[in-house]
């Protein structure tokens, strides 16, 4: 099953209004196998909705259509339809009594006649009773194909599409899930995972793979085609298998998690808590670390040394060593680290230093550049990263490397392996 | 001048991946006086992105491309193109030595050789180098239309569009800015603003107006619609001017200024220095603060005191206090503003402390719960606010609700006004 959606209204075109209405539609599909294959946004005028709809109903089984029904002239999307299909548009009088009764209800006095437009449907329309508004949508079929048309309010067009759009295609229509599996991954780039991926997925069909990129991070998206549940989920199964060993301890997790969460559950296991030391990341790590609900298990306190004053004072960095070295490098990072494990009093901790950009890089030590350390009772792992973009690009690649190498260095502590 | 915008990707369709390609596109169309007439998001399939191509070529003076231009076999746009306009596709050996230079730089090693079908483009293509990363677009133009390819990754779009899309409209074709300022506003909603709205903008004509909600905040847009760019100004002046008087303090700015950015220059102009005492907003208040670049000039640290043991040992705020009144309170935020104040020896600090959810809250102390506290000098003000909306959305609300109450409390300090 394939589903086109269209939306129509001049405001989504003009970039200034967020369309919330195609990512619920389309999630809404996903959930039943439907593949969405084309979303459109149109402008209130009849030829073009006239012709993408002619377009959608010859590519796609399910043509979704939202907006456009209010009562004013600019509103052209049952003109639009009715010319797509060749059909009139036919006053419903069955559905007058329910449009006035809704004028009535909010006191908004006699109806204009204007409104009449909106039960004047193209002939042979289903009308879709609106349970939040005067509009009603509409369904009609042609040629195998059903397009439904809902109201573009939000609030009403997910009614509409609850109560009259997700029943009907379950009673009518072969829909059934499509398991799905998502991989996360963290610290391979999306050429190196390709480079592995060929060898693992050799002979294996029947699972369609789609990739991510998270900024830094890749998900692997395997969606099983087959009609068998069973079957399906065997395939998934020996697809990540196959992903996992080939990518190694890169695949941090599945589904939704985030790399917060495992750390989260990694320092539990451990039973330990953590103390965080941050300067070029301004606090973002702290604050990645602390989106998980429930943080406050393990995540003991966070400083964000910013000036050379603030590390010596809160963290015990020797002032001579930030002399010496400066500010940006591995010997500042590790004393980062091992200060705010030991002053927090906890076992772990992490920590990083660096230029965040746009200025104060130099040949040696240019913007982008981060050290960082992970200590784990008294063994402290140190890392150097060159980060490439802005300000904020390096400050969130910076987070997510660092905790994925927190990640590395407790799961690693955990199976008393050495690096 | 009437532009398309197609936006490739499976995960746009897929509704998980939210397009802020489009918007970005749109919004900058529109400021040329390019009017957009379609927005299409297609799935990386070769024949679908050759049949929208030439469907938007045929519509439009000028179609944008974003997306699937990615080294991975699933990425079709480059040979989509080249299928709608029937040119067959070339190795760029010119742009070799970049893309090679872009892999060393960042210390991935060897490029894969697939990566080379990045600058693998259609025939007669002029190149757009990316600055941002690996994947060049492209320009062609065919019958006196133009069509631009630029990759997805949002920041390289940006990129691309500012510095190679943009300025060729510019002096190749008739577009013409339209004349627009931006009023970004905190502490006061939509609705509120809409109530004072219609009398300050009584008999002026010639302006558009739009509202941006920015949860939290509200961005005003005012656009001039005066083919004389002298009297656009003069429009937007008044505008301006009368939207300033009845919205007094809660405009913070113009243009993109952030409210961090504001607040930093009144930290300078005050010749102060800051710290920070989080709770909560976890680091994401001291991450906000130093996402400005060159805040090292007036940000001295921040502490994230998630455990009452850190309140109490990094922040010196008395253990009984904590015991008698709960962390999260009036009296806590107080105590925590004015021990990193002098812990850090500095004139400035904020602090705030409260239950960003989704679990923690009672009946007393509901999920949303946000005490936080502006010390300026000795003199310390404490605010109570109840945020609505996910974990994420308390945190995110906090910190921008904090910030504007330190803009707020900063102006006062310097007018030498009592609150």
């Amino acid at each position: 099953m394939r589903a086109e959606i269209l939306t129509v209204g001049a405001e989504l075109l003009a970039g200034d209004t967020l369309d919330t209405n195609f990512p619920f539609a389309a999630r809404r599909f996903a959930e039943l196998g439907i593949e969405v294959i084309r979303h459109q946004s149109l402008p209130d005028r009849e030829e073009a909705i006239a012709e993408a709809v002619r377009g959608a109903l010859e590519r796609a089984d399910v043509v979704l259509v939202t907006g456009g029904l209010g009562p004013t002239p600019d509103d052209r999307t049952r003109e639009g339809v009715a010319q797509a299909l060749g059909l009139k548009r036919i006053l419903y009088e069955e559905l007058r009594p329910a449009l006035e009764a809704r004028f009535a209800a909010y006191g908004k006095g006699r109806m204009p006649k204007e409104n009449l437009t909106q039960i004047t449907l193209p002939e042979g329309s289903m009308p879709l009773p609106n349970p939040a508004g005067t509009a009603p949508g509409f369904r009609l079929e042609r040629d195998g194909a059903v397009l439904f048309v809902l109201p573009g309010v939000p609030r009403e067009m997910q009614a509409l599409l609850e109560e009259a759009v997700v029943p009907w295609l379950r009673s009518h229509r072969p829909v059934r899930a499509r398991p799905t599996r998502v991989l996360r991954t963290q610290g391979i780039g999306e050429s190196q995972i390709l480079e592995r991926f060929g060898e693992a997925f050799r002979g294996l069909e029947g699972v369609e793979v789609g990739f991510y990129p998270k900024q830094p991070g890749v998900d692997i998206k395997l969606v099983a085609d087959d009609a068998d549940p069973a079957a399906a989920g065997k395939r998934l199964d020996e697809a990540e298998r196959r992903l996992c060993a080939a990518l190694g301890e890169f695949v941090y997790g599945t589904g939704s998690v985030s790399l917060a969460e495992v750390v989260g559950r990694l320092l539990l296991e451990r039973g330990a808590r953590i103390a965080v030391a941050e300067s070029c990341t301004g606090g973002a790590l702290a604050a990645e670390l602390l989106s998980v609900p429930g943080a406050s298990r393990y995540v003991e306190c966070a400083v964000v040394a910013y000036s050379n004053r603030a590390k010596s004072e809160w963290l015990g960095v020797p002032a001579e060593q930030i002399e010496r070295h400066g500010a940006v490098s591995e010997e500042v990072a590790r004393a980062m680290a091992g200060g705010v494990r030991d002053r927090a009093g906890v076992e772990v901790a992490v920590s990083t230093t660096g230029i965040a950009g746009p200025s104060g890089g130099t040949a040696e030590k240019p913007v982008g550049l981060v050290y960082s350390a992970v200590a784990v009772g008294e063994r402290v792992r140190v890392y150097r990263s060159r980060h490439p973009g802005s300000r904020e690009a390096v400050v969130r690649r910076a987070v997510m490397t660092d905790l994925n190498r927190l990640r590395l260095a407790l799961r690693e502590e955990a199976g008393g392996k050495e690096a």
